[in-house]
């Protein structure tokens, strides 16, 4: 029987379930990716289960988001990375080194492998053939903990690539036409694997891209075949041993079938404020910028800054910009001295920062409020830039270059394109020497964690009530994303560390009041729209409700992570009707709640005081069933209700 | 009659008085530097005094403080520093463009000019031969708008220094050596002029970073001989044209003379919280440090930068340590880039920032609390580094860069020192692509300034009250800096363009309930020690006090900036004595306040409820009593109480 290249995948690490989409299965992990933002909660929770060592082949923990330093917590936040990083066998990247999925592509990433990681852009790995996944942070502890990965099957979506990019399009273009055709919910439950003709055109680092962004249409990941390309990566990194040639079987099936000839599209932009509200750049209204930011897990490889700075040389940046720079490692800020490239882009006028996340999260660079800024980031979530009320743009390298001579978005077709300069060979020594390695375990037992004040272990849940009797905190619209209820930006993320300070900031941008209405009732619920939670996977979004007393969350439908986040967290995510008489203020009362959940009832109803009765669906694997019935999966795992599972041969190579 | 250097340049710009030290004197200015954190209020003040258009021959806005962007605020102030320098006439350095002091010293500053500036390190440019002073921003807007700059005539200490500095003993240890003399006080009055054989060993950037960090004596300012090393530099930057050779007569006379041997000095370092408490490197029990920062205006000229790399070279820095470095401006990137320097920092681990004043005020990198960071910065006040409770030590580059392969400060004799690469020809035509010109007076005019709501015009004083009837709010000790009033940082600083919201902070760290405490009251005293308010020339400190309702402020004896600018602001700052009576809570009654200080009464008598009567001494010269009189610089000027001074010839030059 033929299978495509998820398929085969999942199959070499299945542990337990079989691949039919939307049941549950257990899969082997190889590698582990932790970045410090979501890293503290994963890393307090991996200590509270007790493991004495990492237990999958690889784990790196990376300091990439909170690296500005405006006060003394995001150090505190290192020194316990570091120490907890070599005590339990991690590998540990420091703040400067560069992006997490840059690095890992660069130094790790391998054809054939699992890669769970704790940030919603762990897909990126998918450009070597991976089979990479975003998870909460609690989810990869587990995995870390070597209990494997549960998750839920996902169908496979072939998309056929045919013919070649054009001059003024890029990687970046491709899934924001991805974006443009599903929007921001289109993904759901779905991996999407390339293949076709054009797939061998587009290199590693475009590759990159497109998985990187993919998971903005709501997918949980996306996959490229090994190849050539994948080959000559490897090859280029000193590490051409590890290469394996992966693809899709002849005919293989694949869920939905989907094509995009890559010489037809043109550059588009997602218009404020969603990633999905994809428009070509030239169907745009003249729209002025005052900032264009490149860089980004998404855009910043090599040939992302040289293409931008092919465009810049020998010119200046509008007077009326501010254009910043991100290369996505020291790699490649080292490529870009050597090349020549780094020159130009500074010579221009561009602000080069250090190799981090930094303005993609609001960590820096945030614009004024109500005027264009254009990134070629991959979110535009509203607020998330660090501005409140901003006005976020989202393109590919060239657009933003073009632009940023303008003043106002263009596409690159009002400009010359030089030639790209030609990469330096890359170093890829460097990561040798600042990615500090794993200790000798009789070393490792000795070491001692350094814990600041703002390293607060996150509340642990009660058992989930037998009855909910609580109020309506609030009622939210659709595609509410993590970020609203725990922001990004500097000053937010700096308490990431620290539930009980992050819960001030909760739904800040939409109800000011709402931190402190549940601290004073004690808890409630949270009613949602379509596709709950979506963008980043931080488990703040769940600890947080965790924390305020909230056990039951009510939305249309859910973002894959956050969902699992909350069903992690011991928090029911239940389904409502469009149409249910939901409303602030009301009390509901649900009889026999945690019953339910455990012993399979389909739905529950919620008597609202002031309101026709709710019905509540209950959608849940047995697994997650036996989670929220356990009290959340710490509990769950303790308690001995996720058995370490045998290893398959892969995981073991 | 012989004339030393500072004679010499001070007569050739005196508009009036007379050259004897302590008494008032106008001179004409040739230059003004602002830079964006004190710039706000300086421009909205400028704007206050209804002139057309910058009236000296150069004005330029630097944009290197608030460029960090963690909310909406920085960006709303560098717009509204652009247009206002479009509008009259000022050129303008925008963000990341590098530190004002480096590039004003690369493109600007000349041997023989007078310059002022926001910016109480202004005195840099004194390497070049310019006399170069620090000032209030009211007092700079003033002088910007060709009232020539008043100020008290120094005293000048002839510093003979001889010799040469040893392998690894640095300019740094030169001005250090100074503060282990004098202290913080002891340069308080004077200017230092270096002379003697010493001098010509000292390249232009050794002479900086000497005129930069004097100031912390309290000295007004310092100057070298405009020399072979002057007309090297001004040839290198491609304008030769602007040297004039400059030195004192022949025998010249000085109010103080002093002695260096550059071959006899140590590493020295100064240790937490005071640039004045120094001590050799090798007498300094073993201090573990966390953090190392190399740049700031003092220490980020090529030469610091390649001797840090000289010694990193093929190294890494130690695991538990970030290093980070910060190049003084764009050119100096430049070089650094180009002879391979920055390559050695960035492969030792170093995380190399924007060109940017940065970690030096706070505005990201703040350290843990309590555990040691060292820079090569020049302050080390507490709270400066963006920690309320940190423990920064200042130390010279080749201190910095052994300290951070040792993990613990010690000397460069601990490492071996490479070869210094060899300094790239710098490229002065990056500063006339990104330092905007001065446009025609006809499009000027028609410019249109952008007012974001950060944006808040200073409050305005009251003419002095006939009597004072007020509370004593506070009272500190000696040495308040004034970032014990508006605090560093990137929280605190963003909001210095609105005087209300900085209020905030005022005396937090020493006393959290001050603000609200002056709120309640409506306004008060305050009674400080020796010194108060050295540092920063940044006039929040005095304008959050007339905000809060405060008009007079009895220390010991003050720094001068921010004793000029409690004046302009229209606060009298008294003298009081060290066994006065003064506690918090007392309510002082000061009969006829406002005739005493302005008809040259030399005292007047507070009558303290609950405590014995106080006498405060008024020592104020005839121009400062008619500033205090009329209620401030503003209204002293827009009332006709400061007349356009005749322009000399060396200002028209």
């Amino acid at each position: 029987m033929t299978q495509n290249l998820t398929q085969k995948l999942l199959a070499s690490h299945l542990v337990s379930g079989e691949l039919t989409p939307g049941t549950d299965i257990t899969i082997a992990v190889d590698q582990i990716l932790i970045e410090d933002a979501t890293g503290t909660m994963t890393a307090m929770q991996f200590e509270m289960l007790g493991v004495e060592s990492v237990a999958v082949p690889l784990a790196v923990m990376y300091v990439d988001h909170n690296v500005l330093q405006i006060d003394d917590k995001n150090m505190q936040d290192h020194h316990y990375l570091r120490t907890f990083s070599a005590r339990y066998g991690l590998r540990y990247s420091p703040a400067g080194h560069g992006i997490s999925h840059y690095i890992h592509l660069e130094h790790f990433a391998r054809p054939g492998g699992v890669l769970v990681g704790a940030d919603s852009h762990t897909s990126t790995a998918g450009a070597l053939g991976m089979f990479a996944l975003g998870a909460g942070g609690l989810e990869v502890a587990v995995a870390m903990a070597g209990y494997g990965f549960d998750f839920v099957c996902p169908a496979v979506v072939g998309v056929e690539l045919t013919g070649e990019l054009g001059s003024i399009t890029e990687a970046k273009d491709v899934v924001l036409e991805l974006l443009r055709r599903h929007d921001v919910r289109g993904g759901r439950g779905k991996v999407f694997e390339f293949h076709g003709d054009g797939v061998a055109s587009l290199t590693v680092s475009a590759r990159a891209t497109i998985c990187n962004m993919i998971i903005e249409t709501g997918a949980a990941t996306a996959v490229f075949p090994s190849d050539e390309q994948t080959r000559g990566w490897l090859r280029a990194q000193q590490r051409e041993d590890e290469f394996t040639p992966l693809a899709a079987d002849d005919g293989a099936a694949y869920d939905d079938v989907e094509q995009i000839d890559l010489s037809s599209l043109v550059p588009l932009v997602a218009v404020p404020h969603s990633p999905g509200n994809v428009v070509a750049v030239s169907e745009l209204p003249r729209t002025e910028v005052v900032q264009v930011c490149v860089g980004s897990s998404v855009n910043s490889s090599y040939e992302d800054l040289a293409t931008v700075a092919a465009i810049l040389k020998g010119h200046t940046v509008h007077p009326a910009v501010q254009l910043t720079v991100t290369p996505g490692s020291r790699q490649i800020l080292q490529t870009i001295i050597a090349s020549g490239v780094y020159g130009d882009l500074m010579e221009a006028g561009a602000r080069m920062l250090e190799p981090v996340c930094g303005p993609c999260v609001g960590i820096g660079q945030a614009p004024t409020a109500g005027q264009a800024s254009l990134r070629t980031f991959n979110r535009n979530f509203p607020g998330r830039s660090g501005t409140a009320a901003d006005s976020v743009y989202l393109c590919s390298p060239s657009t933003a270059a073009a632009s940023a001579l303008e003043g106002a978005i263009v596409d690159a077709s009002t400009v010359s394109l030089g030639e790209l300069r030609p990469a330096a060979a890359p170093n890829p020594g460097v990561h040798d020497v600042h990615i500090a390695g794993v200790l000798p375990a009789s070393v490792r037992s000795g070491i001692e964690i350094e814990r600041g004040p703002n390293l607060v272990p996150p509340p642990q849940p009660e058992p989930l009530p037998a009855d909910l009797d609580a109020p309506v905190l609030i009622v939210v619209g659709d595609d509410i994303s993590t970020g609203d209820m725990a922001p990004d930006g500097a000053i937010a993320m700096s308490v990431w560390s620290n539930i009980e300070a992050c819960a001030r900031f909760m739904f800040n941008r939409l109800d000011p009041q709402f931190h402190d209405r549940a601290r004073t009732e004690g808890g409630g619920v949270i009613v949602g729209g379509e596709n709950y939670g979506q963008g980043s996977s931080r488990e703040h979004a769940a600890l947080i409700p965790l924390f305020l007393g909230i056990r039951l969350v009510a939305a249309r439908s859910y973002a894959r992570i956050h969902r699992r986040n909350l069903i992690a967290a011991g928090i029911v995510p239940a389904l409502i009707a469009a149409d249910a008489d939901a409303a602030v203020g009301q009390r509901w009362m649900i009889e026999g709640l945690r019953e339910a959940v455990a012993n399979g009832a389909t739905s529950v109803t919620a008597t609202a005081d002031g309101g026709t009765p709710v019905t509540l669906t209950l959608d849940f694997s047995p697994g997650e069933r036996a989670v929220l019935a356990a009290g959340g999966l710490l509990s769950h795992v303790r308690s001995g209700g996720r058995p370490l599972p045998a290893q398959t041969d892969a995981h073991a190579s």
